[in-house]
């Protein structure tokens, strides 16, 4: 079959690899309609070495039809319309039988951060076919309401950001900051608005990020101006809740910055940062929260169909680009390049 | 001054009676600028004695400026415009001192119900000037981008709308139920969808109240249909959370029937049912919760007042008439005649 | 096999009957090597047909050992020591998939009080063997540091009594009645205590009840006099929290009388009830929430697991005897005839 | 009257100042019948300039009578039997309403930490007398069953305690860490235990401070070998719950290697660190809450009380040594160097 495959540090290539075999009773195999470019695919490609090994399938962000379930599988058949949670679980531990994937205890004592396509062992779904272990736990059936480019943004981005968001414990009337606008910024901020923020500010240097998080009804800022401008327009107070989803140290610190007294910050932004200089006495004296984490996409996913099905939420509306998966390399130099406009970007293993 | 005076079941007039004097150094006189009418002020027109008396001024939902203060009074200033919440504190109690006003401990081992207006020892506001007690407690700066119209909706039914919502822990891409849409149901429904409800249904036999429901936003379905409406739109499952605003036993039977399994039914409709037929069987298959109760307005001001100058709640909304304050005998006669197209009434003493 | 079988009411015997076949890929069969008497076992017993039929084994609180598993079963071995949970799920529903078996959906369409030994569907574990399906969610595995008279009390009764207790959102320092004694009240007093209540009421008719509850720590108390007790050692107030556990109407009245204002009803006590009558306006002015509803044993466990890992709950401690299950048709009459001193009872199907 | 007097970096004195005149209508003047010290009392003696001056009264932890009311208070007479909350509010603002002393909007605009004995502006309460603004809010009447000794320690310490413990979210079965154990850290663990937690491991250097907690029941462990003991002990998972209360660097960063996967860490410990390097990239492998701040004391009380008059809380368990007012020099000295066995220190003004 034809895949995106990591050859070592900024070597991707789209290229014939084996197609995946059930390798477990309990597993599936699913060909994926539609598959999509997470920001960690890039640190992947970049080298952040986060499993040895080369020559695997890319990402982890896919929805598709099952083809062949193992013969333990229950609650999937052949054909099914499925979308596959990027959180990956063992389906036997407690964390697990209580729908807490992030945290599996099976998987967490050899690897803290396995998913697909991070290293040989379960390769990424950037491809035609991808093997999925665990059904019960790690699919998920797409509602017929929902389109697969909806649904390729549900089992990653938009599930992160629903769970930054619960972790801020946002209620209506307050307001929010979002630090970083890509798609999980952006959908972030569509969420507050959905959950009853007040106002919305938007941080991003990119004009073009800015102005499709307008378009959602945040209020565009740029980093260099954001603390005074929050100030400004809260009585010199700043916000209730701060939401980051960009992981670096500059971004993390302006979220705390914008914190009002009794703030709440969320980090959702991947950060490989070994010793943040965190001002705890400010911290301490502001009364703040602050709540890090990776996302348990199959806790969220319930909560955010209700949404996707209601219509309040629409999570194809970040996804700007839709390309072939042959296009993957030109995709991800592209993406690299920071190029201005790409929002989320679709790879269809079809075209 | 002039005043709403109640003389006895189905009696009152417009009237002159004696200007309230500072009767305690904690206390302030406010003179009114816009009072308005609730459904508990009809309950003590039609003789419901929540305590004893006649003779007294009606009313307890006003706003105004302060034009005399006790010696103790710290905070408030002659000329202040303020916000009278309905619900009235010692100060010093345990409850008071944080803001939960309406289980005033000092107060309820006398009177488990006091307010405003219910009685001749704490004259009503619907007249030209009326004594608050304890200041500190029982008065609330209006902001100045808040206009007298929709504070005086805060200072009682906007409060207790919201004080339901809370109760009933919706979270966004619920489903909800209003069952009754005079000014408080029609506000809960206001502030479930800016909480993030999916969908909300607005239940009420009278078709101008569910027109103005049906304009804010809400699903509107007469009693009658209900239970069948909101099934098929829920795939056979009831709703996640139901708001209760009406107070008939038979608007609390619709309620709990809507709820599906797992379904939290916050009751704020004013019942006088001392034995109403609960199906706890039913109740307790469907894992049911049922909170009820009265608000706490100064508790909840915080929250309405960021709602209201974010623009998100337009409290004025639920006001469909203005009337000057000397015609409120045939204004009373017209709300108990249940006429169509009256929601929230106000009284103006200065026309 | 031997079992305990229900050929109609007031009617059990100690019988052979066909061993259970594994009858589906997921499913298991555990040999029984202790099962218990709950109360609803005596509502069989006595005829409350929860789904029609007769000649099936009854009980549903038992553990043992796994003797053989469905080629579909992962996560639990032939020979595993396994708790049987009272509550059982379909695994693949939304709710089952985040631990919510008690509202499994798909079970609920077509019997919303699933359980084993209710019917000839789902055979009871009074007996030698027992099926058990999906094992995935319906297996939990038994600590080795917790003896099988223990995890035979956690898989229904102490698993109740920490989702009362949990649906009361009791915080430390808050009064606590419970009102019956038997061994879900028992264990609700208990864990009442473990949580920091203050003080935990214990109100049960009958001496031996209380004396038990005395000895773990709660206040014993008559329900003649529970009410004037209760309010002397309060200063009139009342207490915050109330857990029914007999779900009578009575005894569901006298909770309600109990709670303080602001207090929180949990009722966990089944009942039959279809028109309780619920003073509504009290309980209004009083700001109750009343919850109720049926545990899902597996989302307590993990929690119960670790209280009793600890040492701080002995399940154990309710158990009152210990008999052969050829006994089980004169324990049955024992217990409906309400025999002093019967508290927790266990059957072995060994002896 | 007497009192210890600030005059600048390690430079205290017993000495005779003027006493306290009643400065504003809603003050009052307070007989101290005993005091305490804090561990900040020591930073302010060290030099830690929280607001400039010298020759001012040390102290904020005291209870007393009241022998003096400006005209304006209401709810406390001469004569009362009084704590004095080291939190201090303006009783007009949004949060002192609601019992949120800590985050003040009137005082913080002007100084984030005020409090008592930290400049001249606000005399401490190591003295005779002590002036008490805004009685309303910054007073507490001290239950009879509730001693001078406890009281003392409720009003700062104590409070400290459950605060930290409260922002953790803990539920009974968690297994807690706390490091520091000084009079916070040991009230902490006390109420860790009392609220259900499974174990609660004690952190010190200070033999004599671990042999303290010991003997309340907490584990005690040395910091040296703390991490290793406790991944040993909870099967190399860490705990839920870590209590941070002593506010170095390298006590919080212990805090926050104890933390298992998705626990939370509460620091109190007050902390000047503006650079503290903290582990982003583990805590959001590691799904940490962190929550810092410092507490409304006035908040805290009403379930403080409750602990203390159940008899579950003796905050007097912490006070090691009772000196009379005049010792007070040394008493600071032998803090400073930190003597063994000197837990919660009380001054008696009248000795």
């Amino acid at each position: 079959m034809k895949a995106v495959v990591y050859d070592g540090p900024r070597q991707i290539r789209y290229a014939d690899v084996r197609e995946p075999v059930l390798a477990a009773p309990h597993g599936a195999i699913v060909k994926v309609t539609l598959a999509s470019v997470c920001g960690s695919d890039l640190h992947v490609h970049e080298g952040a070495e986060f499993r040895p090994g080369t020559g695997f399938c890319l990402g982890h962000e896919a929805v598709g039809r099952v083809v062949e379930t193992g013969p333990a599988v229950t609650g999937f058949e052949v054909g099914d319309r499925v979308m596959i949670p990027g959180s990956v679980g063992c389906s036997t531990c407690q964390p697990c039988r209580l729908g807490r994937v992030s945290v599996c205890e099976t998987r967490s004592r050899n690897d803290p951060v396995s998913c697909y396509g991070l290293g040989p062992d379960l390769q990424g779904s950037q491809a035609e076919f991808v093997f999925v272990p665990h059904a019960a736990t790690n699919l998920w059936r797409t509602p017929s309401d929902v389109s697969d480019e909806s649904a390729v943004v549900l089992v990653d981005a938009a599930a992160t950001a629903l769970y930054g968001l619960r972790r801020a414990r946002m209620v209506p009337g307050d307001n929010v900051a979002i630090v970083g606008l890509g798609p999980i910024g952006n959908l972030m901020g569509r969420l507050a608005l959905i959950a009853g923020a007040a106002r919305v500010f938007g941080i991003d240097p990119s004009g073009t990020r800015r102005t499709a998080a307008g378009r959602a009804g945040l209020i565009p800022l740029g980093p260099e101006n954001a603390k005074g401008e929050i100030r400004d327009a809260t009585g010199g107070l700043g916000v209730e809740v701060v939401l980051e989803a960009a992981g670096t140290d500059a971004s993390i610190g302006l979220a705390l910055a914008l914190a009002r007294v009794t703030g709440r910050v969320s980090i959702v932004g991947v950060t490989t940062s070994k010793a943040f200089p965190l001002h705890l006495q400010l911290a301490q004296i502001k009364e703040l929260e602050i709540a890090t984490g990776l996302c348990s996409v199959q806790f969220e996913l319930p909560s955010l169909l209700r949404l996707t099905s209601s219509g309040q939420l629409d999570p194809a509306a970040v996804v700007t680009h839709n390309f072939p998966l042959s296009e993957a390399a030109s995709v991800y130099a592209r993406l690299l390049a920071r190029e201005d406009g790409l929002l989320k970007v679709t790879l269809n293993p079809a075209c």
